[in-house]
């Protein structure tokens, strides 16, 4: 299996002002090529930690790939480092790179500077992958069995280093293109990939209730569980190997069987998230939603309009932080809150029926809990959150209205978003069953 | 000054299935504890590689922060390779951890179980830092000269190793500790901090209205720029040095010739958002305040509501992503829609003031843009948002109302985000002139 590192360049990342998400996107994609990340490192930017993190990671690693350092500002020290390490005499003009950079610096009205002129400067022996929507290169450097030797490093393959932006969207972007160079220069395995997204069952729970089905699958299949404490637990299987025209076949025959059992437990596939597939089945149906929120104060709502397009669908949602605005414009009947609370069945059920009639929808969800850190009683806990879900047919205006509750123990920034969660899937599950 | 490097544990990170916020966490606190943190690595969890690893950072570095890989189920990896590494010759029981553990534990109603017995074993050289909210123990190793040389590093001074739980909320909740840790045994240099934030005005822009300011700083302040895309622009002036009981007052004098230059572009001190400062001046008025949204989509209300205890002023907020839901609920003039669209000065407008009034609140806020990828048109582009806000005079009833527009060429994502923080900005302005 060929290895590779990951090597953030970059002071904001020592000091704490941003977060390295390069990495675990680069993770990522390589992780899906069948490729090992073995090792991960930040180094400043200052030439010898650049130098030698660098050379640590072509040691240990097939492939090397390395972010940040290009900015107009710095680009000097990263570039100088690559240069030097790959044993360069000097630059030249990416000319491919420098066409885009004029290009995207007139659509933005930016007047080209010497900066930019310098940026499109590569050493003399990178090839250079064009950055499609920045103004910085992306380079591949092969270093072949005799310049490892010169840097210390035994070797009976050539090793690739890629250098690329640091801005995280242009490494995103650009991803793609340095994983079909990956793929040209080595020889890969073959490598066949379907995940499955699982809602409401624990990791542990659902691997008993899998477990025949894990113990029957074929030996060269490997299942992976990848649980996320918000979104659920994914379930991988994947062929790396030689190729096989039947790799893809069997995969999907045992994801059959696997649909077989846990049902509507699986409730997408690939990168689908939870309101992605609610959009997908409204959208479907011709039906539409609305949202009433009270603790998780607008994250449902928001969760909702991140997917593009949701205005075929989505009403919109009113958070009643207030009781005030549950009762003028949500319509829950004062008694009710002064009976059984806000955070309550039956507060909910008319959140959820309001919420349908005022924004005129087929479908709504509703919430209503106790986020904390404060607030909560004995009876009512911090953590605790009631969901309610309703649906008007169409035909009879006929409304159906169902609640539950959940309860989680964690900060209130988390117990918000599981809250979230789990109201999305009560939804989904409505929709199914309408 | 003293040098620190970070090692976090965990296949989870390498394959990319986590995104490693504990080095982000522990690099804050050490900067600010006047740290060099110079060298950041993620390992799997591979006895091997956990070594040398670990042995590479006390070599660059005089303090490593190592979290992860105590698990339950992973716990020998690591913490054997943490008792090889020591060369320590066993494990002890952690008295003082296996007390909390069973505290924490009943409190959850989980039985002892074998797994926590071993979590609350350590290297009997390892000193326990005990971990408050976890069942893992915080581990402090000294590594003197002697320990150092038998691994093949020089150095002068007692280098010190902490083990921390992988587990970020344990992680953060585990870090003052270690600072202290880190407090008693070297001697650091006095470090005085105090930080401003800035909003709305470009890196660059600032860098040129200060640099007067900046140039007569005292030579033993520093300023540090820490820019975020849509937080602003943060500004940190620290001393670093000998003990100076006139540091603080140094900085505070500093600051007020900072504040009499910025005046409102400064909106907070320390970790202030924008959501924190508007609660506190709408607390302090008696005020409060709800929000109408159609492209930030119940961001900005996930925002108001992330502030624990913000329903002292927040009412809630509509997300009118239908147009219907504007005309009927927002009491939108539908005729405004049609002659300006609903992206317009006219409309957010109308929104502003029609949710002051439904929902009954002081101040308001309303968005109405384009957040993308797709939609807009050469006059109303993607990424173009009209931002209104409204206040109503308590006494007269008198209402104000305001608007204006922003534009941002980024992703959905990142534009929604963008939205909502000039939004809150000018609502922030709208509170403070009224």
């Amino acid at each position: 299996m060929l290895t590779a590192s990951v090597c953030t360049i970059g002071d904001e990342i020592l000091i704490g002002q941003i977060v390295d998400t390069n990495s675990f996107h680069i993770a990522q994609e390589l992780n899906l090529l069948g490729i090992k990340v073995q090792y991960m490192l930040s180094v400043g930017d200052d030439h010898g930690e650049i130098i030698d993190g660098l050379r640590n990671c072509l040691a240990k690693t097939d492939i090397v790939i390395t972010t940040g350092g290009l900015g107009p500002t710095k680009d000097d020290i990263t570039k100088d480092a690559l240069r030097q390490l790959s044993f360069s005499d000097g630059y030249r003009n990416s000319e491919e790179q420098f066409s885009v950079d004029r290009h995207i610096l007139s659509q933005r009205g930016i007047p080209l500077s010497e900066n930019n002129r310098a940026q499109a400067m590569v050493p003399d022996n990178a090839e250079v992958i064009v950055n499609k929507i920045g103004t910085a290169p992306i380079m591949a450097f092969p270093f072949d069995k005799v310049k490892l030797q010169k840097l210390g490093i035994n070797s009976n393959i050539t090793k690739m280093l890629y250098s690329m932006p640091g801005v995280p969207f242009e490494t995103i972007s650009a991803l793609p293109d340095v994983c079909n160079h990956i793929k040209a220069h080595f020889d890969l395995d073959e490598v066949e990939h379907r995940t499955v997204e699982t809602f409401g069952i624990a990791e542990s729970t659902l691997s008993d209730m899998i477990a025949p089905w894990e113990n029957a699958l074929p030996k060269d299949l490997h299942l992976a569980y990848l649980p996320n404490p918000t979104l659920g637990v994914r379930l991988r299987l994947s062929y790396y190997g030689m190729h096989d025209p039947d790799a893809k076949k069997r995969i999907d025959a045992e994801f059959d069987k696997l649909y077989g059992q846990l049902g509507e437990i699986i409730y997408g596939e690939g990168n689908d998230d939870l309101q992605t597939v609610i959009g997908r089945m409204l959208r479907e149906k011709g039906c539409t939603m609305s949202v009433a929120e009270s603790c998780t104060g607008g994250h449902i709502s928001g969760l909702i309009t991140s997917v593009a397009g949701c205005s075929d669908y989505y009403k919109g949602s009113v958070t009643s932080y207030a009781n005030q605005v549950k009762t003028n414009v949500l319509e829950v009947d004062p008694q009710t809150i002064e009976r059984f609370g806000a955070v309550s069945s039956q507060c909910v059920e008319q959140m959820a029926t309001g919420v349908l009639k005022v924004l005129d929808s087929d479908y709504s969800v509703a919430t209503s809990g106790i986020a904390g850190p404060g607030g909560g009683s004995t009876e009512k806990p911090v953590g605790l959150c009631w969901i309610g879900v309703a649906h008007r047919e169409r035909k009879s205006g006929a409304v159906t209205v169902k609640s539950k509750s959940v309860r989680f123990s964690s900060t209130r920034a988390v117990n918000i978003e599981r809250f979230s969660s789990y109201a999305l899937d009560y939804l989904r599950s409505m929709i199914i069953h309408s």
